[in-house]
């Protein structure tokens, strides 16, 4: 392993071999880092947090010709709560905030600037895009897509496989991208389709394999292609 | 490379630049080992056995505080049968049993006590959760999503990006968790999405996209969003 | 690093850390290749080419006694276009050609005799399967499936979690295998399904969550399951 001199190390830290700590990382007590696992610079790690094999903390965000939304130039460095813990082969920006207590699957992606809230989950092989914010105690189970300027809040439960989208048109032009938005408590069946901008109210519930192309109100849920409501406002969900 | 030196490896067996053995891993003959790759502690690895680069083997579960299942204390290790060949940049756990000839696709992650049968495949980029079984000569194509407790027989076939899940009630509560039963010859088109405890006949068909939200009849055919049947028993499958 | 003598650097080559460069690779001016990153004998990367961290570049595909089609014993090395990025933890097999400006996300895969063409995107967590060839800025996702014998053409855009296929029959038999074509300009929604040799037109759009059985004809929209359309041809695409 390699640890740059200007690295900040606590008590009982366990650096896996062929692991890389880059310069101004700051790591707290009781923390294990898996076999050849790239943190990169600035990257903050709190007390007790596991992070598995094979893994790029803290990654830059690269450009590309095409691309209309640029990152921007400073970013500020990637936070990892403490008690979280990190999966192998995962990928995470520079920019993101985990909170207290999350965990991260293994060959999962977050973009920058995401914020994770505490006893969070994002399931393995889960990708989540710039701009986005999850609460507390959301659970995002495997595979599934959060896309980029999305909200999902405090305790939304999203199955395995779900898709979300925020481009109306496409990538047709420079309009507003507005990812869907999931209310407290709401849950979304397994490989279900959510359109650019719809709302997911509060304790609503989105059938396994719906295509939800409206917003969805409070304590409703909706089933089918396109989605359409099958019950009426639950009394306590 | 590092061999810790309680590991036993065979005749002609290739380690790759920067691989880790662990204690107690069991090694075949003729067997090779990519760059990067993480052995973990007990692995016992077949005779003629090709293992991708920067692969993790033999994962030990972590656990969070939201999760009811925490993983069991003593977990068998990780075996791989002779003749079987996982990919690189894959995350297979501990407990996991893949019979002779298994392929795992690139990218793909096996949870604990799953068991793989002889010959079959599970493709690049899928994942599978704990607890599930996995029959002889089965066939799980690209970035499918299998999920724990779930049983397919033998040579079924699952088409690329198949969703399937186990929770009715969506992380309520401590309820039983029971993904579907695929029976045998059954064939699951793409992107087709089975809800929890659904039974899947033998030789059976559901359409590609499909939202399979009861069982289908062995023979039968389900297509549609929620899936319906099209066509009666088939004669010879 | 390990870098072969037979390999040929440029001027202004950065290469992390344990990555491994092996025989007979070509590296132009201005590269970066990250922590740990493999590539492979043959592989040529052009000019102000950007790699990731824990990335396999140049795989030789392996076989399996299950499948009908075996890799070709020869196969022309990978090419990386000047200027093209390529992300971490992604896998990308021999004999695929990448143009100029190409960007591929994280966690990618990319099978051996796949062409994409300058400018194009192919999206984090996306796999390309074999024989398929990309067109010029086409976009591609996160976490869509491209399956194999598949023509994308130029500036068509492809969602999110979009998924192809190309076995009428599941594995029934040695049919031949045809993916879908995606003609030019042609927009897929997130989470659609695409069912074997079908044409989605020029200019067409195929709506989210749709399942497309059928061809589009150019400048129609599809939505459903199945796919119906809903619109006539649009005027100005």
């Amino acid at each position: 392993m390699e640890i740059d001199p200007s690295a900040r190390l606590g008590s009982n830290v366990v650096v896996g071999r062929n692991a890389v700590i880059e310069s101004g990382v700051t790591i707290g007590d009781h923390v294990t880092i898996g076999y050849g696992t790239i943190v990169r610079s600035g990257t903050s790690i709190g007390n007790g947090v596991v992070i598995g094999d094979l893994t790029v903390l803290g990654k830059r965000p690269s450009g590309n010709k095409k691309k209309v939304l640029k990152p921007p130039e400073r970013l500020p460095p990637l936070i990892i709560g403490d008690g979280s813990s990190i999966g192998s082969n995962c990928v995470i920006y520079l920019g993101v905030t985990l909170g207290a207590d999350v965990l991260v699957g293994d060959l999962a992606g977050i973009r920058e600037l995401v914020e994770v809230g505490e006893s969070s989950i994002v399931g393995r092989n889960v990708i989540v895009e710039p701009h986005t914010i999850i609460g507390r105690f959301v659970t995002i189970q495997t595979s599934s897509y959060i896309t980029s300027n999305m909200l999902i809040e405090d305790e939304a439960f999203i199955g395995p496989c779900c898709s979300t989208s925020n481009d109306k048109y496409m990538g047709s032009g420079s309009f507003v991208h507005q990812g869907p938005i999931v209310g407290r408590r709401a849950k979304i069946g397994n490989n279900a389709t959510l359109l650019p901008g719809v709302r997911i109210g509060e304790k609503a519930v989105v059938g396994a394999g719906a295509v939800i192309t409206r917003d969805v109100p409070p304590g409703c849920t909706f089933v089918g292609n396109p989605g359409r409501p099958i019950a009426g406002r639950r009394e306590n969900g």
